[in-house]
């Protein structure tokens, strides 16, 4: 049988790269965009294909039917089926681990004209870059475990666990009926698992990899406010009618002040006090300021502090892991062109988000934002209704690094990258992580593949090509 | 030679009414929106229907090439060309006095998904309410007038004027190429006007007939802020990237205080000051300010007094005519959509605009709100760019109402509706008022057609049917 030397040569070999990109390019073409009622059949298009390849390569596949079965959108009652999860399963050698992998394979909406260089659902590699909708999220890290099976058996090598697999369809809209599939087979599929692994996030730079052990939470409010039956026009009502964008705009302005500081009180009374020492953790860390700047083509970062870069760090990784904030995402039902329509929105909905961190709770803060908008804007005088709704994305996180999870993930990252992995966190939220940890009651581990300037979510969004010359791995 | 009391008759008969409607959805069948590329060959389709339809009435029309020639839409640099002007002529008598008519032939944007209960451009009947839009801005008006000679010419009637008309097919785009086509053909085509007669505004109410002497202006601004190259995630980005969205939100919130009061230092500066017994004139107007809040559905108006009809009547009417007001209409690269999208826009635009009035200076205006905006964004401190731009929507106008055109106005409504006019302002910009009064040097008048609830720019615009019973005319 051979040895791991073996399969680092079989898939650092051009030729076996390209097929994967090539695999990786026909999961792209499939617009499984969640979010779009449109492309829902894509979203079952690509879990039937996922299944097919998982079967061909000997995985005990179930689609399980999504137990929420349908959701509705908001422009119609009409309802739409949800797409089926996957379960699978490949080995069951009782002297090995289990290890459950969590992926998914549904993806953010992207249209050209959003901005983008190449067509989004055409995978098109520049220098090394593959861009495509979801490229990096989280098509490509799922991809990397199937063809990392194949590879495997081509080389007719043992694999040293067992594996599990859960993936799903609807990650970017919320994972309807997930949360709800896992705690149905708690106590089957997903009770001999040892260990959970989730390869859904991104290296905190593009030269270390990392291993990931918190999560921020997200909240996500829309604040709808009504002026009038329909759009008016403002050149008639303009002076008489009290506008629901001055509203919106004055409850955002008392939401959030000019330094990015949230406004609600008692929104950060929770955060957990900075511990000793805990600052060093950051410093230690591989994060650049000024390359981050770059990549993203930003002016100054909120905390950064001219002339320390040690200090600009620090505040910058603490903004981002361990302490909240709020987001003005965006208004539904005002003009969102580009010309000069004289409107006045008769309904608008403006959306914003909190990200919460340990130890925030979630009913606490989402009563608290929710009771302050209400005040602020019976405050304001306005004769306009508001009505506040709200989601919850996700609950913080928060694992334990020092355990045989993380310690397996630092040796593979080192065996692959030759250097010890950086043990980071994320500011986004990743539900499944709690939802998994819970029904496993085991670690949960989060292996990112992607690096820092991916741009999931974003235009242009890619994955790298993973470069080996004079015996080291890294990024095009 | 019958009189006018055949053809009250004639155009009063339901059958006759029925040929107009028919006309009328054949004209609102055609997308002539001049805000969209896409709809641009339907805006050259509207000319060229109506002006074969002029040329069988016997009207003598020039189809002119748009002396602009192009634009170009901010989503590429493609040219798309500009629809032609109409100028007609009808009748020469050097004993008659020579009226120029003016409308306009395109509309605005309109999707069923923006809210509207039946498709836009079909238009449909319930209750004597003609809905489709252009059906009231302007299709339906223009239209009024080319039935009205058809009805005389049937008569075998003698039309009292000499006619000429101007139609336009840009109007709801900056009427772009009509204030240079008019400047070039001031002393050919437009030399011997006598009187100037537009009809593309509304009735203040449903039920008494209107004549309008005055416009505000309107002067668009777009600020352009940008925080990154692109959109963000906000999972990964927020409480690091100062929000270009948190800048817009302060900006405007310094720009219009809750009340609806501009903040922009000096913009009410030059504002006409009330003149002695001015109120008076807005006492005596037939206006509900109940009946008028009911059709727009709004909880309380601006200067609205409560207990105070009167004082509310004054105040409301004031806003709309004699005061600067300042909208903010939406905003272009934010999430639009409706549902929880955790992005962090890289770019973005607001936009908003002010209305003028008398004596407020153009320039000074733009000068005072750019100058502003920058301040403010440059004291918040925030890293990232404001790019202010803008664009004048129109000047303010006053005409003489005393003045023989408004004279024939007046006896005109008084014989369709057997009541004197109110002498009315209008709220909104119509450019080409004020380049017809000067290229003619010549009275001009707004003659409304369509009724205050009508909805342009809104969902489900209608036109309606003229009812004439018992010897009395009135709005379905």
């Amino acid at each position: 049988m051979a040895g791991i030397q073996s399969f680092f040569e079989y898939v650092d070999r051009k030729d076996n790269q390209d097929r994967f990109v090539e695999h990786l390019s026909q999961w792209v073409a499939v617009k499984s965009v969640s979010a779009s009622r449109e492309d829902r059949g894509k979203c079952f298009e690509m879990m039937n294909l996922v299944r097919d390849e998982m079967v061909k390569l000997g995985i005990d596949v179930e689609l399980c039917d999504n137990p929420d079965k349908y959701q509705t959108f908001e422009d119609s009652e009409e309802p739409v089926p949800l797409p089926p999860i996957i379960l699978g399963k490949l080995g069951g050698d009782l002297n090995k681990k289990t290890i459950c992998v969590y992926g998914h394979l549904d993806v953010q909406p992207a249209e050209i004209t959003d901005g983008w260089d190449t067509e989004p659902f055409v995978l098109q590699e520049i220098d090394g870059k593959l861009y495509g909708r979801g490229s990096t999220d989280d098509k490509g890290p799922v991809l990397c475990w199937l063809e990392m099976i194949h590879s495997f058996q081509t080389l007719k090598m043992d694999l040293p666990v067992n594996l599990k697999f859960c993936f799903e369809g609807m990650e970017e809209s919320g994972s309807e009926g997930l949360e709800t599939l896992i705690e149905l087979r708690r106590d089957t599929f997903f009770k001999d698992v040892d260990y959970v692994c989730i390869s859904d996030n991104y290296w905190l730079g593009k030269k270390t990899p990392c291993l990931t052990y918190g999560l921020r939470g997200c909240l996500y409010f829309h604040a709808e406010i009504k002026c009038a039956k329909n759009d008016l026009h403002s050149g008639i009502y303009g002076g008489q009618v009290h506008e629901g964008m001055v509203d919106l705009v004055h409850l955002w302005s008392k939401l959030i002040d000019q330094k990015h500081h949230c406004l609600v009180p008692g929104f950060y009374d929770d955060v957990e006090p900075l511990g000793d020492g805990e600052t060093d953790i950051y410093d230690r860390i591989d994060f650049d300021v000024n390359d981050f700047k770059k990549d993203i083509k930003v002016n100054r970062l909120i905390g950064e502090v001219e002339g320390d870069n040690i200090k600009s760090k620090r505040n910058i990784l603490m903004n981002r892991w361990r302490y909240p904030t709020l987001s003005l995402h965006g208004i539904h039902g005002a003009y969102d062109g580009d010309r000069s329509k004289t409107v006045i929105p008769g309904t608008i909905t403006g959306h914003f988000s909190c990200r919460i961190v340990p130890n925030q709770n979630v009913e606490d803060i989402e009563k608290k934002v929710m009771d302050y908008c209400y005040q602020v804007h019976r405050e304001s005088g306005s004769p306009n209704k508001l009505t506040m709704r709200n989601d919850t994305g996700g609950i913080w996180w928060k694992g334990d690094y020092e355990d045989n999870n993380f310690k397996a993930g630092a040796n593979a990252m080192f065996k692959v990258f030759g250097k010890q992995p950086d043990l980071t966190r994320e500011g986004g939220s990743i539900p499944v992580t709690l939802a998994l940890q819970q029904a496993t009651g085991k670690s949960v581990m989060l292996l990112p593949v992607g690096a820092c300037d991916d741009g999931a979510h974003s235009q242009n969004e890619k994955f790298n090509r993973l470069n080996f010359i004079n015996g080291v791995r890294y990024f095009s």
